[in-house]
Formats: C-alpha cells, sequence, structure tokens
C-alpha cells in the first residue's frame, strides 16, 4: 500500500498516518516529494484495506501495492501446471481440445456429435446437463438424466466428460458421471460454489465472469486452491462491453496476462466468446495463436434445432475444418515460456 | 421476433424462412420493402430464440421483439407492489432508510449504529453476517453469530433486519433470524439460490449485478417471483464500466427504466455505487430525486477501524445529515406516477 | 511513480533500476518490503512515463502516482471558479439553467422555445447550428444560417448563447454569434480544436467524451486552459457502457470527482445522458441533487418533429415543470464546500 | 423501423401510429400478435428517426432494422477492395505489414527502425509526427521535421509511409510527404477531418474509435467515402472497457464482423491495442489468425528511450521474430471468404 498525501497536508497529518500504520503492525516508510509525501507500507501479510487510510485528513489517495493472491502465482510454483485426466492433459504440450454440444439433449443428438468428435483427434467432451438460463421459461437441461448421457458418452468414445455443476448437488453429480467441474460465467464469484469444487477430487474449469478482472479471476481460482484443489483451469468466455456485434468480446490479452502471472492452464471459448457461428472459428484460430493451451467449442449436428444457443454453435463440418487449422497455427506458436 | 433478409435474398430463402417459422407452429408475416424483405412472428408464447434463424441462408439479422418477463410487468400488474415487513413498508409513499455497517463485526458496533440509525427514524436495519469477498483471505463475516447479534438489534430497537444469504443454507438462517433477505450482486444470476429465496415467506430485496442489463435483471426477479414470491425489491448499486473514479459506476437512469416496466419498488446503494466516503451522500440524494422508494446505506461508528468497505462508509454524523437533506428532496417529488 | 519489483529480483535488478531513475534526473528510494522491494521516484515534475520501467528485468509493474494535470487543480486555486457572461454566472450560487432545442431547424421553432426558456427564468438558450452526427446521410444543422437565428435570439430574449464549433473555422463563427463555445463530446480530445477554444475570449463548455476516464477529461481542460483561457465549464453527458435502456450512463458520480480536485464548475446534460425523454426529468433532478453547477437541458415546441434527437426532447409543459423542481431540490442542497 | 405497441395499446393509438408513419411518407405494416402489435415501415431511404416514434401514446418501443450506411457495404460492392499504394498493396493477399516507431523522434532512430523494417520484408512503415497525448505537457512530435525524415525512409528504402493527421493543416502536409493518412481513435468522428480526408487521392487508414460501436466506424468511414474517396482501410485497435491488465481491449471479433458487412480491408494494431511489450506479439498472431489483411506494429531500436508509448514498442529482435510467425499463420488461413 502506498498512501499518497495532499500537497497541502500538514507535518501532523503525515505523522498521524504513520501512527495508524504502525498501530496496525506495519512499517511506514515516509518518502517526502518535491509537491508531496508519499508513504509506503511494508510489513503487512497480503493486501492491506485501502479504507482505513482513504478518508483520513492530508489523504490524497490510498494505492494498493500487494497483490492478494498467492496459490496462483509463478512466485510460488515456477513452473506450468498440466493437468491431468486420465491419460489426457491440459497444460501440456498438446492442444487440449474441448467439444460438443452447448446443452445435451438426447442421446442420439450426443452420440451423432461424439462421434465427430472422437473422429477429430479431441480428448474431451463437453455438454450441459444443468443449463444456467437468463430467462425461466428457457429450456433448462435434462439433469441427471443428461448426466448419464454423457457418462455413456465417455464409455463408448472414451472422452474425458467436461460439465458445469450450478450448486453444490450439481458438483455431487458431476462427481459421479463427469471428468472435470465446469463452474460458469454466472458463478465466477459463487463462494459457495468455488469451495465445494476445492473440496473435490476432480480438476475444474473455471470461466471468467462476465464483468471479472483478472484479480478477480485469478481469486476465485484462489478460492478453490485454498481448499486443496489445485487442478484448476482457467477460461476465458468473452466480457460485456458496449460492442454489440458480438454477444460478449472476446478478451484475448486475458492469454498473456494469465500466463505472466500464474501457472494454470488457460483455455479459450470462442463459441460464448462470440456467440455467432460465423465468428467461431476466426476467434479459435485468434485464441490458439495467442497460445492458449486449449479450446472450449460447441459443436452440434444440427445447429438450426439446438435447444439453446443453436446460433452459435459450429456444423459438424465446420468443426472439422476448423481442428485442423487450429492444430496448423499450434504448431507455428512454439511453446510460450513460463514468466 | 422479426427476421431481416439480405438485400439480395431469393425468393426461395424467404420461403424457407416462413416454412422454418411455421413448422416452430407461429405465424410468419413477411413485409417486402424497398431494399430488402423482413418477416415479422407472431403466434409464440415468450421470446424466440433468434438462433432458428440467424445463420439460415439469405438471413442478415435475427431482432428480438418479445420481451421473455411476465410476473414483474405492469402489463400484469398496474398498480406498484408495496412490500410490507410488519408494520414498515417499501414501495409505499415513505421513503425506504435501510442502514447499518457493511459487515456485523461486535455486538457492540452493531448497537453503536442501531442507535443511531433508530434515532434517525429509519425503519431497515443492514448488516452483514455472511460477507461475500474477492479474496479468500479476507473478513469473511461473523456467520451465525453475526446473525443473533442482529436479532438481538431488532429486538432492542424494532428495527427491521436487512441481511445477506449467500446460499441456501444461508437462506435457512436468514429465514430463522432476519426479515428481508439480500441476495448481492455476485449471486444476481445464481439461479439455484433465486429459486430458492423464491420459496421464502420473507422478502427479498435482489442487487443488480455488476454488469446486468435490465432484461437479466428482471429476469432475476422473475425466477424469483416464479417460485411464488412476489415481495421482491430491486436495488440499483452501480454496474462496472471503465471509469476508474468510483469503485461502480450507479446507473441512476435505472430507475425511471424499472418504473416503466415494472410495479416492482427500487432503492438505490450510494454506498457500494460509489465505494467512497465522499461520493455517498451526494449520490444518495440524486437517488430519491430520480423517484427511487428507498436508500440502503453503510453506516460505522468508527469506519477507518471497520472491517470491510470501511471507505464507503458514513460516519453517524454524515448519516444523520444525510436522511434530513433526503427526506426534504423526497417532499419536492410528487409521487412518480406509475407506467 | 513507484517500481514495484518481482519477488524474485536480485539486487543487482534493483540497483539497475535505481541506476535508470537518476539518469533520467530524479531521486530513487528503495523501499525493501517482507516479498519485494518497491522503488519510490521523487524529483519530478509531472508525470513519468512508466515506460522507462516495465519492460527491464525483475520490475513487476510501474504505478503512477503523480497527477499530470496542475491549472485545474484546487492545489493551484482553492476557490471555485466563477464563469462570468455577461450579467449570468455560472458556478454561482444561482442555478444555470441551459435549455433549448438539440438543433435550431428553423427561426419559428428557435423563438418558441426560447420563449418558454425565458419565461422559466433561464439565463442560457442551447441550439446547435453545427450539429455532429453519426451518419453523413443525418441532418447536419442549418450552419451560419442557424447562427445568425441564434444571435436574434439572444437580442430578443436576453438569453446568453451556448452553441457548438466542430472545428476551427466553427469557433471563428461561434465568436461572432454566441456567448459559450460549446464543445462536444466526440471532440474532446480534438486537440487542435481545444487549443483553438484556448485561445479564445469566449467560455468554452466541455463535454465529457463518451469513454473519457476523469483524468482525460480534466487534461482536455488543461489544453484550453494552458492557452490561457481559464473559463472553462465541464460538462458530464454520460458514458458508454454496456447498458441498453439509456443511450447513454449518465455518470453522476463525476460531479462530486470533479469538485474533489478542481475548482471548475460542472454542469449536466440529462438529455444526451440518457436520450429517452421519461428519463430527462428524474436524472435532471438527480444532477442537482449531487451539487451540480446547472443543467444544460434540450427542449422542443414539438419533439415529435425535431430533425434530431427528439425522443430526448421535453415538451414546454415539461420543461416548465422540472425547471420548479430543481430549483426547489438546489435549495435543499447547502451549498457544497470547495474540497 | 418496427414499432412495437404497449399491450394495452387501443385501436386508435395503433391508428395514429399508421397516420404518422404515412404522413412522413412511408408506408405502415401493422401486424398483430398475440399479446401486443407490432407495425413495420418500409419505403424510408436509409434509417428512420426513432424518435419521430418513441413517445408517443400507447408506443412501448421503436427498433432500428435499416442500416445506415451504403458505400461500404458489400451489397454494394460484392468483391473486397484492395487498396494500392504505389507497388504495395492493402486487402490483397499478401499480409499487409506497417511498422515503425511510434512518434519520429530522430534520424538516426528513424533510419535504424526502418532498416529493420525493410529487412523483414514489409512495405510500409509508420511513424507520427504529430502525436495527439492526452496531456498538454507530453511530448507532442517533431512535426513538418518528422515528415521530412520520414519522406527520407522512404526515399532510402522504398517503404511507403503511414503517418497521422490531426487536423485539416497535417492533411495538407501527409499529401506533401507521406503515402497514407492514418486518423486516430480520438478522430474517428471528427467529422470535419474526415471530409478533408475524403477529398484527399491518398488512402486514409481509420482507427476505430475508443468506444465505437461497428455502425459508427462503419459510418465514419462513409463519411469519407462520400466525399470520393474509396481507399479506406479500418483499423481495429482496442477499445475501451473495465479491464485493467491492458490499455485497451483489442476486439479481434471486429474482422470477422466487418468482413460480414464490409469490401473494406481491415489492419490490426495490437500494440495500442495492449500497451504492453509481451502482449504485442501473441495478440498480433491472433490478429493474423481471424483474417485480418495486415498488422501495425509499433517497434523501437531503444524502446526503454522511447519519448512516447515505450511499453509496448517491440525491439528490433522480437519484430523480427514475429514477421516470421504472423506469416507463417498466414499461410495457415485460406483467403476468408467475402461474405
Amino acid at each position: 500500500m502506498l498512501i499518497v498525501m495532499k500537497a497541502d497536508a500538514t507535518e501532523r497529518e503525515v505523522a498521524d498516518v504513520v501512527h495508524i500504520i504502525q498501530e496496525l503492525g506495519f512499517r511506514a516508510h515516509p518518502v517526502p516529494g518535491e509537491q508531496r509525501t508519499a508513504v509506503c507500507i511494508t510489513g503487512n501479510q497480503g493486501a492491506v484495506d485501502p479504507s482505513h487510510f482513504e478518508n483520513l485528513p492530508g489523504v490524497a489517495e490510498a494505492i494498493r501495492v500487494s497483490k492478494p493472491y498467492k496459490l496462483i502465482t509463478l512466485d510460488l510454483k515456477p513452473e506450468k501446471t498440466i493437468v491431468r485426466v486420465g491419460d489426457a492433459t491440459i497444460g501440456g504440450e498438446e492442444l487440449a481440445i474441448i467439444a460438443g454440444p452447448c446443452a445435451i439433449e438426447s442421446r442420439a443428438q450426443a452420440f451423432a456429435v461424439a462421434e465427430a468428435v472422437r473422429r477429430s483427434g479431441a480428448r474431451f467432451f463437453r455438454g450441459g446437463a444443468f443449463k444456467p438460463r437468463t430467462s425461466p421459461y428457457a429450456f433448462q437441461g435434462l439433469g441427471e438424466e443428461g448426466l448419464k448421457i454423457l457418462a455413456d458418452v465417455r464409455e463408448a468414445y472414451g472422452l474425458k466428460i467436461v460439465t458445469e455443476a450450478l450448486d453444490e448437488h450439481g458438483v455431487d453429480l458431476v462427481e459421479r458421471y463427469g471428468d472435470v467441474i465446469q463452474l460458469g460465467a454466472r458463478n465466477m464469484q459463487n463462494f459457495t460454489l468455488l469451495k465445494r469444487a476445492g473440496r473435490s477430487h476432480l480438476p475444474v474449469l473455471l470461466k471468467r465472469g462476465l464483468s471479472a478482472t483478472l484479480d478477480e479471476w485469478l481469486l476465485a481460482a484462489e478460492y478453490i486452491m485454498g481448499e486443496g484443489n489445485y487442478n484448476v483451469i482457467l477460461c476465458e468466455r468473452g466480457v460485456r462491453t458496449f460492442a454489440q456485434h458480438t454477444r460478449n468480446t472476446l478478451d484475448l490479452a486475458a492469454v498473456p496476462a494469465v500466463r505472466r502471472l500464474s501457472h494454470l492452464p488457460v483455455v479459450v471459448d470462442p463459441s460464448h466468446g462470440t456467440g455467432h457461428n460465423y465468428m467461431v472459428a476466426p476467434l479459435a484460430r485468434a485464441g490458439v495463436a495467442t497460445g492458449a493451451d486449449g479450446l472450449i467449442i460447441e459443436v452440434h449436428d444440427q445447429p438450426e434445432k439446438a435447444l439453446s444457443d443453436g446460433a452459435q454453435a459450429l456444423t459438424l463440418e465446420q468443426y472439422e475444418r476448423l481442428v485442423t487449422e487450429v492444430r496448423a497455427i499450434h504448431e507455428v506458436i512454439a511453446p510460450a515460456p513460463v514468466g
């Protein structure tokens, strides 16, 4: 924390700030400048709350310096985390491809898509059994029935199942039927759910919230890791901005930003990240070009009949062409050095 | 839904769109224009998913027309909802003032603040027992112990207790100790929690999400009402924007916007909506000036020692002066006519 | 500037940072912390460019501390600026009301509106002769002909004329016919235009850019003042966010934020700030409730026939009712103490 | 335009809307729905102003349907525009690379960078002589002296010069010394400047504004083309969002979005689009992966000593490595089919 005093702060006001810092058990380092004095704080474990200082007489601003996260940092673990799901990995040398329909609608649909996903060489199958829908009147997913279909897909094709849990009970169910627990954007700061996922033996794919800063996203991962589960995969899926040509604005700068701070793998979701079929392939390629560890893509055998998010689903043919392209781009990108 | 065809769409493509609309059980109304044809859809219950159309040949755009909400609308209930909490109300003629500390920290703190809140004539006391914190290392609230203190405040001062539930278990506890269930911005689309609150006998104060559109916020209320609980109070608490001089950007236009569509009462939170002590009074006055039904304000007897959000808490003196001002402004504003 | 070193930065890396600071002619103050070292910079005039440091080995972050503005600050001039326009003022005790149509469309329209504006007791008349329109096919204003009508309004009603200049030539014309030069949101960082306005003898009403931070807005004022024109009025007119229920999101927290830093007066534009007729009165009242020095409001005698922005114009009756309300609220607000 | 009536609108109110549409010279098509009536408008040239309808009794909403642009559209010109600058092109099969320092600081600096740019096979050299700076106290560029250096670079290396004009006079000068007029983000809606560039014989590189919607950006191009200059290159350079880990959020979905509507070429600026050296290469690769026609990149021989934006400039070595990578990615991407 750095306390910046006003230009006209008195010596007494500076002394009072120093005193309060010391009372809180920290060390104060006043640095007199040309126009104003700043006071650095050291000796703190974790971040200091600026609110202790912001309204004191003579204080212009309290600026955070320490970052509040620990477990996600390269400081703690300089080598990149490779999340292992059976014999498949996310974060290693291979590009991880997680593909499947937005929602599981029927056994026939799931198997038709899974067939194509398997054929493409992807190792992960996605599909929602519990769908978080903005409207209570929209299709909410097949529930446990959908999870059973997913388990059968795993059995039939050897694909690892990535599926969303909306609440603690949902985590219980994903643990029974799936391989990776997906936590959605709307739940990124559902702390009860984060903690429950942190006590799971399954890896967690944590989507970035619709308006989450990098710090908030990393701290959500920290909530999971703080409970003992270190297998966290971050997923950039677009943020909310003023732009209206996309459903969300895919923030691909998040990929190098995560890399610079954290050892956790990061994948990109170009489907929710754009919301339009014609944008998915360009942005999927772009995600891989930034050095992301993988993609999560919506694919449907009959997108125009999808019960949710059909507008953004790729057809099987589009999906297969895309996989070829992204693998070629992945070859071009030398493995991004950590740090 | 309005389907706008491309300028060069063929008659066949228009016919295909009409056919698909009819297959979905709706009626199609082609409207040929100077440059392009549009096709209106009627006969639909609720919103139609644009994804059925967006990628069809010849289609330029699918524009939503129907709004997906029902229960919150003035169409359904033209007179304004007055939420009754014992002998106090929100949404009636009186300006509702909900005041108290961000977090309950101790019995002494709660009582010191409650004393001032009661003295000001406010009818509601706020205070968090379970705090949703961005960092897992920050103070998380006193838990059930905090709720017991709140129950004692109610007993001692006759104030109605407004306090946050973070999960289903939290709702159980608020039902035991409190009067109004607060659902926070981060949980606005925690649908499991919304449904649980919808099955409660207590009113629900529903904060707007950090990047929630008006429609998403109203649909979150619709989730609660859909379970049978019609006592929902909307709360504008600022949204996330690029602006850095405030913690959030308080979107006061949301007040008339809600009014125009919905019978539900709406209150304003200038504390979280700004994040800075010196902005709270001006924005609280502004909220009342827009015609909001009430305010929810953070007050602390020793803000510089607060365990959370101290920077934005009013001192007791600031709070008392503010109450006088906002009551005077409330007098100026003629009761906003519904619709 | 504060340079935060990485946790694993070597002593040599810290020494290199210190060396570069000294080479730039500043003083370096290393502050060793528990986990990492920070280096404060003093001796700088104005802001230091973080780019000198950000990519150096061992550096985690470079944080700006000094603010780059000078002339707008309360440090320089602690008493509030009162802009005088003939016998009218903005920034004094009286609430300044600037009202009129979006665009001057005809002499009849201008006089019909001016009649009502004068009757309300307002001292300023607004109206655009040169309209910045998003589309080249939209009505662009009457040009100099419009300015002549404005000059006649001044003559007839004694109202001061506030009108926009789009370029240097436009400033010449406003100097000939008007009283206050309005610079629009889209031109807030048109530095050539800012400098030209800075060389004018007329006061300048500077609208905040659509996505301008507080610092950028204040620095735009600094450009004007740097050329010698100290009569600058800031105008909050809404910023661009994800919200779609308003044309812009009116950021009323900007009013106290400007007050805390600057001596310049600030007015609020609820018409562009919302874009909808039914929101203008509530947000105008809100603007005055924050302590703004005035309002700029669009009024039209026949809004449904307006050639630009008719949706947001008040009718004459709505306008007159609003003036009464805002004056009553202005009475309630004790003059906000500067600083 | 589609007028959506309220659920309780009377027949009379619908008839009034129809009447007003007809009075404006358009055709009205009422479409009675289950719950409410909508009225389609046809017969209009260009967009209809919603403000004519929004406040009429019984009207819930006025939704724009027609797009206001003409010249930029694929409807008008289905084949992609290739901008020719001497023997170099932007928009053709070759990836256009525009590289150079943010600002021209000295002859030595310009030549050192130009040497590397030429060696990389790029055909365009960028460098600012007039710099739009947020602060009036920051380095504003060498002015005409800088343009002369650029002209010498052209002479010496055969590179085409891309450089910014801040005002009409600046366009005169770029016409004298340069090859492509760059219009910056802050000037995207400086309509006087757009029109002047529209009367130039030089191509125009038009950067997207900091908070410009797709429509606003395309309409800015339409302003230029409306004056007769059809050689417009669009440049995505990041938009302003809440995110703080980047200077701007690079919105790469803009590339396919432009492609779907317009025949104009589009390039990506990963330097301003991120603001951090370590993000430039990943996002440059991503831009090319989306199918952009080129890149504009900041390169400096001594980034840590740059007078502006040094934090984001690539070193010569970084630049050369990047060119190899992006060319390889460009090979992977099959030429994106127009439309």
